[in-house]
């Protein structure tokens, strides 16, 4: 495993997901003292960039069981400005390399790794060595065996590990898994997923570099798709085939820009996907026995929206990255369910091979086999 | 090519397209004599079944310029109801077996062939060889083969063929046609089609026989996916893939129940359907550079309807028949574009037969070449 040095990627990280950069409201002033975070579980986020800066880092500043309480970063001149706006001690602001020193810090509780994902192995590993609790961006890892490496190195220290999958603590998504667990409309028939946006800007940012990422849309966005067709049919697939598509080599050197998968599963529903960073798409559509659901948008951080068979659905919009971090304090805090464990990052990783493995062998199906069910029904 | 008694297939018309039988409004009294249809072309109706019944016989009470002047029917007891209700003379009502002295019928200038799949090119062939113009429903053959001999023998008796593509002439699809040719949003990137619905009624109908039908839900539905990427980009298809899923092969013994193939177009365009016997859904969707359109229900009988990224779509909704056949009319009296040439059936037929071949290659990819884009520019 490659160690790369954060200044490798750090002005590829301008674009959230979805394409759409989007500047959460400015956070009131967080400044607030340790003392009042006494029973709040303290979270270092490892790599400030967008994701950090606009919407994990204003999350914690709303969450009630969590804090933002350090740093991790490459870049010593942030160090300044997330100190003073977060009011996080000296003592709590780490660089890539005293990382490991996070372990004599009582105040840090949680290590949430949002790091280009050839990084996420390693600094998942050293956290859990640290003996931190872990939340890891998706994709999980660069391949199943690191997946591997981080769920033991967790097991191995005692802490806990939890993707950083927001969508099942949001509102839209759990209302979906109440669908598929109650049978609202029957049986799921087909369950249909796209999750991709249109990259025209920097073609050096690090998502195209494979290097960095280990593959394009697919582990990019496809991972929300993959996600979508196990939630939306409350199943883990049973075979894969997948198709790539490109059409801008010249942009897309590297990394794959459009992959379709069709998915099978036991109960008999049909499952199909498409990623792209060249396509704008982003929805969720479950056609079941008697109606069916529908979430368009589906992953954005933006608020989703939803119809069914028997109507719209409208719930309150929160931060998604609140919710997941608060649910992930809880678990840690209450032994309440660990919505989104790392198994079920590495089942995504395995299905991520298995569509390369599929596209690599002309599209021939690949068969699925999952000894458990990774909590997918939440 | 198999001749077939219209009664091994009569008890199996019940279901209209989309699983959904919707009864038009009974037509009013049409029983108006021939004197009033002179410059009217006559239209005679082969298969007398719910799509004839319900759909094509009130559609040709409205329209301008054809009306419903005879009827071809292997169903005795239904030429007395049909000759009341229609106000046709009896010299204008046929059977299968006497057919072909339609030739010497003035009053006929167009048969419109309604009847499972296997029937259509013994009765296209024998409707040109009688002089008569013909209209061919979807599917329009049971291979290619046959659709060249549907068009040789129009060609050679220098008759018009036209493909019952009803959604040419429909306003909603001629808008998507409009927002491809003009670019309204840009160049078309993805565009997604799903034609299905579910059936659960009579398992011995036509459409699950294979040698009626020629195939199941890709000789059905799946024309309508297929045509809806190809107006939705503009373009014939340069390869496709493609899959088979069954899971309930006790119904669907004999024929495919669900289909998803994958399409790639020269502008870089990537295409995505679903079309099934066993799902329900019913979607048009394009994702452009500058926006997306979509409608959603995209093929069936029922109003159509749209959004776009600028708003939502509104057309008056008309039969969907009636402005078909009064546009095939127009052809033949004003030599208007045929909106839906027998070249189309066949390139569709084409499409059909490299989505099986891949299907039976294990999903490997097929290249297609077209030489004209027949007309699908509309």
């Amino acid at each position: 495993m490659e160690k790369l040095s954060r200044r490798d990627f750090n002005a590829t990280l301008a674009k959230g997901v979805g394409g759409v950069t989007l500047l959460a409201t400015t956070p009131l002033a967080c400044a607030m003292g340790n003392a009042q975070n006494k029973k709040k579980l303290g979270v270092a986020l490892v790599g400030l960039g967008s994701y950090s800066t606009y919407q994990l880092a204003p999350a914690l500043s709303d969450t009630k069981h969590c804090y933002l309480a350090g740093i991790v970063t490459g870049t010593p001149e942030k160090e300044n400005a997330w100190a003073e706006k977060y009011g996080i001690p000296k003592e709590n602001i780490y660089n890539y390399q005293n990382f490991d020193n996070i372990a004599k810090n009582d105040a840090i509780n949680i290590v949430y790794v949002v790091l280009p994902n050839s990084m996420h192995a390693d600094f998942c590993i050293r956290a859990a060595k640290a003996g931190k609790h872990v939340i890891c961006e998706k994709p999980m890892a660069m391949n199943v065996e690191e997946c591997d490496a981080i769920i033991n190195a967790c097991k191995k220290a005692k802490v806990k590990l939890g993707m950083g999958y927001r969508l099942h603590s949001e509102p839209y998504t759990q209302e979906i898994k109440r669908f598929v667990k109650e049978k609202t409309f029957g049986a799921v028939n087909y369950i249909s997923a796209d999750a991709a946006y249109r990259s025209t800007s920097n073609p050096n940012q690090w998502r195209l570099n494979k290097k960095l990422s280990g593959g394009g849309a697919l582990m990019n966005m496809g991972v929300y798709a993959i996600q979508s067709v196990i939630y939306g049919t409350g199943e883990n697939p049973i075979s894969v085939s997948a198709q790539e598509f490109s059409t801008r080599p010249d942009y897309f050197k590297d990394t794959d820009e459009t992959i379709t998968a069709q998915f099978e599963f036991l109960s008999g529903a049909t499952g199909s996907i498409m990623t792209s960073h060249n396509i704008s798409a982003n929805r969720l559509f479950a056609s079941c026995e008697r109606g069916w659901f529908e979430l368009d948008p589906a992953s954005t951080y933006i608020p989703l929206a939803g119809r069914t068979s028997s109507g719209t659905l409208d719930f309150p919009q929160e931060s998604q990255q609140k919710l997941q971090m608060d649910d992930f304090a809880k678990h840690i805090l209450f032994d309440s369910p660990n919505l989104a464990p790392g198994e079920m990052g590495k089942r995504d990783m395995m299905i991520v091979e298995a569509i390369y493995e599929s596209i690599a062998k002309g599209g021939e199906k690949i068969k699925l086999n999952f000894e458990t069910d990774y909590g997918f029904g939440g």
